[in-house]
This record gives structure tokens, sequence and C-alpha cells, in this order.
């Protein structure tokens, strides 16, 4: 028997505390022996529900019980996630953790931690929810120099976007739907603007390149500038609207990152990804494409992945499972020479296509679909030269990054 | 340093040779060691080629020298490779293969020979080319009770159908394409006619519920029959064919596994998966649906998957790696009681709708796509009962499963 600790009984927690009982025998057989919850750590009550008999509010009665191998953060947040989570491994148990915050925080210095002691700490929940995708980077594209990792990494915005196109209503009335039906948080703001996402592509490039990726370094933009209009114009070119949270190796060498809508058409193995679904396409230099797809959040799904986490830590309890992340900082390229091409939308009265050549050159031109409006597509050009250019557009509507 | 010896110096054995080579300071990184091929097996010479120096025609020297802590199996086949693989792991090495026929028949066996010695029989690659897919079965989803595997699981049918599909040609137009870019053998059976794709599966099946599949036992389907009239069809439905190797528990209880044609629409998760492509869905009572994709063949790709496998190996020289694939043999449910829905063609000359009505019930009527035809879908019914009611369809020109 293998005695673990659930610190914090939310969503989260309580997932996992159902996925060990409904899939109790089969665990077993997989980790080797019974996984038995010994602490459930949550500051609230919760009268009836038979989790009272092994409720505690003090986290120091798990930190000295030396019955306790495996702990389980599932709260989220970074304090006091960290410092429990420090002490766990400090006190020699494992520690699981669902924690995107946490993770791309703390990563480096968790890890290493846990290697000095023989000890793990996992953490395929914090990232695609289900979607096994910590692990693989880790064992499986071991024969690999990772390219590119493009994720569409969160469900509120895919939902968002997905119903925009297929709806045809605007920004504010998906993100109110998503908020009824619980998949927004009433303050939507780590979602839309993409800092959910950012922390991901963080953890995840991280993994990819072996060093420490600070989330602040990501260029971030969210999807709130994102409208009807957009959507209507992303349908006439046969593409749709994602929101990307990336990391690319250019020429073999610098890294860049970031976040951000971009227009894709139906060969990108990201397109199909509708919903509140979350998608992982990487490339390697030598395994070529692949893409990895499921829940990227939910109850169930998120405990899946911590459970599996369970399971693996189970069977290694004194053998630490090499996680490539060191703590040295990987200075990302500078993101104002990044070359995209871009939609861009101008308001006829105050400018003209003719006008668009002059500044841009060759461009695409996009056919109307708005009265007093004209669209085209920008050759490619860095961000730096977009920023500069676009100072002289008097009557830009909005410009978004094209992949094709 | 880690001495490994190759098997085999064909497209994957050199596959292998050469990833090693491009990516060593990586995978050294990854391995915590340097991986050295000290010979490679093979009955051919190769005049010019550096591999000459390591060259060996006698497997004596490679199971004979202590030095050689890993083999790789890349020859496919049943026999020199069960004789090999099962010496190497009885003297002490661990096996890595990509031999999906020594797999489906021996695994169990040589799992077992390696688990009671410590050492690892790792096949990665012998399912999805480059796609991780053994790896998350393992030790990824082990939170969860499978309830269904579905993949594309072969390239040259997938890139036929899709052909097919995108150019209106016939089979066997499309199969001459195959073959004139080396998608296809010269004799094509073992990918038209399912039985690669059932191999496969029944690797997958045994993994996802821990018993011996044989894949005997498994009713198969190739795609020959399948003709530009059922594509045209199938179109006009919003449709695509895809061969699909599947494998389902019905009731939580019995599991029944096939490969056949299907008719699937734009809401299945593998839809998009065209040309070479492999996609491999799962779904689990917990984790819901996830998918994979990417390279299902190929040099590159499939020694991308070896190579994991060999660093895996690596970093687990004196310790087993869990497999769940016990040789206790599964009893597959009888297929004849499967239910399926069945897009049908007939002749209009020899049988009416209105007879189809009589036989079937509630049918679904397809729009004509061909003169003097008709088309229809069936209700959910048994393929027993779709067997029996064939006999009384005089004008049958064909008919395929639907999921949708």
């Amino acid at each position: 028997m293998i005695n673990i600790a659930v610190l914090g009984y939310g969503t989260i927690g309580s997932g996992v505390v159902e996925v060990l009982k409904t899939n109790g025998d089969s665990i077993q057989k997989r980790a080797g022996d019974r996984i038995n919850i010994k602490y459930v750590l949550d500051i609230r009550e919760f009268p009836g529900d038979p989790i009272m008999e092994i409720l505690v509010h003090d986290y120091n009665v798990i930190l000295n019980d030396p019955e306790v191998k495996i702990v389980i953060e599932v709260m989220g947040g970074i304090e006091p996630a960290y410092t429990y989570v420090k002490q766990a491994l400090l006190n020699g148990k494992s520690v699981v953790t669902s924690n995107k915050e946490l993770v791309a925080k703390h990563g480096a210095e968790l890890i290493d931690i846990a290697k000095e002691r023989e000890l793990n700490f996992l953490f395929e929940a914090s990232v695609g929810g289900g979607i096994p995708i910590i692990r693989p980077l880790n064992q499986s594209l071991t024969a690999d120099e990772i390219v590119e990792i493009t994720g569409i990494l969160n469900g509120t915005t895919n939902y968002i976007l997905t119903k925009m196109s297929e709806e045809g209503i605007s920004f504010e009335e998906a993100l109110k739907n998503a908020q009824a039906l619980g998949y927004a948080e009433r303050n939507p703001s780590a979602d839309v603007d993409g800092y959910d996402a950012c922390r991901k592509i963080a953890i995840l490039s991280s993994l990819a390149y072996g060093m420490q990726v600070d989330f602040e370094d990501i260029y971030t933009e969210g999807i709130s500038g994102i409208t009807d209009i957009d959507i209507k114009y992303a349908q006439k070119l046969d593409a749709r609207i994602k929101l990307f949270a990336t990391s690319i190796r250019e020429d073999e060498k610098e890294v860049y990152a970031m976040v951000a809508p971009m227009m894709i058409r139906s060969n990108h193995p990201l397109y199909s990804v509708g919903d509140v679904f979350n998608g992982i396409y990487v490339r390697g230099n030598v395994i070529g494409d692949v893409m990895f797809y499921g829940s990227g959040a939910g109850k169930l799904p998120t405990a899946s992945a911590v459970v599996a986490d369970i399971v693996d830590a189970a069977k290694h309890l004194n053998k630490n499972i090499w996680t490539i992340w060191s703590s040295k900082k990987l200075e990302l390229m500078d993101i104002d020479s990044v070359k995209h091409r871009f939609f861009v939308r101008i308001d006829k009265k105050k400018a003209l296509l003719d006008d668009m050549r002059r500044i841009f050159g060759d461009i695409t031109e996009v056919p109307e679909v708005v009265e007093n409006e004209a669209a085209f597509i920008t050759p490619l050009i860095t961000e730096k030269e977009m920023k500069d250019k676009m100072e002289h557009i008097p009557g830009l509507l909005s410009r978004i990054r094209v992949r094709f």
C-alpha cells in the first residue's frame, strides 16, 4: 500500500479522489501496489462527504507523516503551493501537480530538488489537461532536436473562437456563453488575454530545449481584439483564427516564443481542433510532424493525467525519472526580428489599397466582406517593420498574423 | 559509453545509424551516456560505406560479446528475428525492435523474459512509425480503463484512399502511384488486404487490455473492393472512407476487434488524417477522447521511435520498465454480434429501394450519384444479420460500414 495526500479538494482534487476510486483495480495493477489516500488537505469543511474522515486543515500533519510517500498538489496558484511542494520534496516525498503557474515559475528548481533526492516532481496535468504531452516530450521524443512546438493550449479561448466562427456571434456574446457554461471564469483575463497559454508554452519550451524559458519573456497577445468581422474574413479565406502558443527554433539556433491569434488553413494539423479541445503540434528534425489532441481541461481528463503521474511516482518511489530542464535561462530571440505575414483590414474612407501597396510592397488583396472596408495580406515582414508601418496606416481596423 | 548492435542494415537500420550520428549530442544528454554502435549485422556487404568497419555476418559475435548491452532488431519478419531476440534477452541484453509481426506474435513471451531478467523489450516503432503511442498507452493512460482504440495504422492504404478521393481515380491507378512513389510494395497484399493494420491493432489492444489479443482472431477486410464510385457516394454524404483498425470494449465487458473500411464524417477525430499519415484515437473512461497523429512510416520517423527506445533502454539498463501484457489470451467477442450501420449500393435493374425497405426496415436513402444505381444506409444491425440479408439482395454492388 502506498499512502498519498491530496492538497486541495476543489474540482481537480475531487476528480482525483473519484478516479482512484472508480478505476482502483486497474490502477493498482499498473502501479504495482494499492494507492491509498491517507489525507485530503483543505481549509473548508465538507459536511456529509465521506472525505471528512481523512480531511485535515494543518499541512504539518501530512508533512510530518513518514507514511505519506506522494503529495498531490491541486490547489493552484503560487502560494502556499510552492512552499508546500518544496517542503514535501525536502521531507522525502515525491510530488505530483497540475499547477501550471507553479511549474512555469519554479519547475527547474523543484525538478532539481527531486533529482538530488531520488524523488520525483511530475506535472503532466499542468499542460493540455488529459493529453499526454509532458511524458512524450520527456521520454518519447528523445531522439529528436525539437524545431517547433505549437499548441492550442487554452480551451476557453478555443471555445470562444469556435463559437464566433460557427454562430457568427461577437466576442462578447461568445464569452458570455462560455461563462454560462462554466468554461470561463467571471474574470476571464487569464484565459482571453493569453496568460494561461503563455505559462503552458513556457513549460513545454523549457522541456523541449532543456533550459529555463521564463514566461515573462514570451510575447503574449490575447483574443479580445478579434471581432466577428475578422472571423468573416477568415472564412472568406478558407481559414480559421486560433490562439496559438508557439515556440520555434529558427535556423537551428535561436528560439522565439509567442502567444497570439493566428489564421491557419485546413492543411495545418491544428485546424480541426475545435470547441474546448486542445491540440499540441510538435516538429522534430527526425520525426517530422506529430500532433496530440484531447480534452485540455475538465475535472476528469485533468484528474486522469494527475493519477497517471501518481502511478508513475508509485512505480519509481526511490528512483528519479530524469527530466531535462536546467535552471540555465534560455535567452529568447527578440520578437521584433520574427517574421510573419499579416492579414490587415483598413477603413476605405481613410486609406486605400494603393496606399498599402506603397507601404508594404507586394500585398495580396482579400475579397471584400464588409462595406467601406478593404483587406489584404502583407508579404513576410518582421514584427518591427509591421509595428513601424502600422503607425502610417490611418484607418487600420485590425491585423492578425497568418500562417499560410 | 553504452554499446549496442543493430541487426539489419536496411531502410530502418541505416536510419537508426543516421539519427544516432546526427543528434548524437542531445541523445547523449538524454540517455545519460554515449550510445556507441559496436556492430551492425547484415548478410550483405556495403562496399565504400563506413559501416563496413563494424559490419559482421555472424550473430554469435554480437551474442557472445558481453559489452553489447542493447540489441536493435530492425530486420522484420518472424525468423530469424524471433530466435535472435530471444537469445539476446536470454544472454542479458535488452532488445529494441520495430518488427510488428514479431511483437504481435511473440510480444507477451518476450516481455516476460525481459521482466524476469530486469531487462527491457521495447517496441515503440512497431506501431505508428514515429508517433508515440506504445509508451503513452503503457505509462500515460494508466489512470483509465480503455474503452476504444481506433487507428488509421497503415500509411499505404491511407495514401491510396486519399488519392482516390482527391483525384477521382480508381483503386488500381492509386495503387500504381503508391508503388511508383515507393509507398507500396510490388506485392501490396500485406497493406491493401489489411494484414499490416491487423497486426498493429492486435499489439495496441494487447497493451490496452493487458492480455494477449491474437491477430488471427481479428476480422480483417482490406480496401481492394473500394471503387471510385464508393468514394463519390462518400463525398455526397460529406464523408470519407478510411481503413479503420479498431478494438472496442462493449458494455464494459467484451472486446471486439476488426480491420475494415469505414465511412466517417468531419466530426470524427481521424477524419483529417490524410496521405501517408497515421492517426490513433483512444477513448478512456476518464480521460475521454485523445488522438495521436504523425508519420506512420518512413525511414527517419521510424528510426526516431527506435532511437527513443534505445535511450529508454540505456536509462534503464538493469531495471525493467513495466509493460502490462500477460500471455493470457483475451477471447474476443464474436464479430457476428457486432452492430454497425451499412452504406449499400444496389443495381436498380435487379432490385429497388422498396425491396430494401422490406429487407432492412427503416433505411436512409442516399441521393443518386450514378445512373441505374440506388444507395442507402441501413439501420443499426449485426454483422450476422447483414450477412444473411446480403444473400437476399440480387443486385448488391457494395457495402461499407458507417460510423455516423
